[in-house]
């Protein structure tokens, strides 16, 4: 059974958790002490030299970035359905990861960091990058139901949790109704599981 | 002919013109009017809402984020070598993808911003993620020749540019030789092109 190295209030953890849930993919979920830095230390950092989590184990596989891992997870166990790899389709997918782990990680992201976790970063910029982003995506949103391909994606698994807890990083959604509509799409996918928030 | 919507000194198009030449793809190269703001205004914007260059148009196809735009090429004209489908090696090749948009963005590249072309951000905290991902790197790059698959990928590819045009950013390579050293092997790869610093 893959292993998932897990920190439960984590965004991109989630990511991970809502995807095997949606493919039925068993899981072994080892919650980490991360108030004691054991991401820090052996042998997760051994793992990953970044010292970061999530860390995903499935026999010799060894995978950081929630990102990456959704990209194993979907070509593993979701055929063509979740990252096709015909060249326009994939690419088309893989933009709106490089927004997850771009505009929305220096976003919502980085803006709940600091207001729910206590990091030290600059949470005017945060929200400034969150409004763009969430602009963006309201607009994209308004003329199709999907992120990518019209159809739910690994775009859709990768940007949705940070968007969704925008709220405890201060962000309101209500400017961006596509947005939100969007969010209970995803909530009506079978074998969602709730955001961590 | 695929068309990129192009700025010389810009590292993410420099990355879809180096994978072109390596691949051997014809390309026609449209120079922007940066200075101008071209890419914030009609027709362009309509391609890439975000507002951002590279562009990339290959028939039908319309692409944006240079990491995506290196899927696509690899994909369409690179068979297995530059980003095989086999799921585990796909995304230890996407694993490096995130590190050129997010690490190598926030460190060396936001460096370079500040020093050369004068844009408002937070140097010092540039300047500290770089040293971070440096370090990283040079310890990854000191048990293996190619950051991932042990052979070249558009990994390298996609993280070489900003790494490459460090000092535009005040920041030397000397502490890091495994990197400098990796450096010299991409150019090496038949069809490199010159990095544009």
């Amino acid at each position: 059974m893959p292993k998932l190295y897990d920190l439960e209030p984590s965004g991109n953890c989630y990511k991970v958790r809502l995807m095997c849930a949606v493919l039925g993919v068993p899981l072994d979920i080892v919650p980490v002490d991360f108030m004691a830095g054991a991401h820090k230390k052996s042998p997760l950092i051994d793992m990953n030299p970044f010292g970061e989590i999530p860390i995903f184990v499935d026999g010799d596989v060894v995978l950081r970035d929630s990102q990456a891992i959704l990209v194993y997870l979907a070509r593993k166990w979701g055929g063509e359905s979740w990252l096709p790899s015909e060249p326009a389709k994939m690419a088309e997918v893989v933009e709106w990861l490089m927004v997850a782990e771009n505009e929305i990680a220096r976003g919502p992201n980085d803006a709940r960091l600091h207001d729910k976790f206590g990091y030290k970063l600059d949470v005017a910029a945060a929200r400034e990058k969150a409004a763009r982003i969430l602009g963006l995506m309201n607009t994209h949103l308004s003329k199709t139901q999907w992120l990518a391909l019209g159809r739910p994606t690994i775009a859709d698994i990768a940007c949705a949790p940070y968007v969704a807890m925008s709220y405890e990083g201060g962000i309101s959604l209500e400017p961006y109704p596509a947005v939100s509509a969007w969010l209970d799409r995803i909530k009506s996918i079978p074998g969602f599981v709730p955001f961590p928030a």
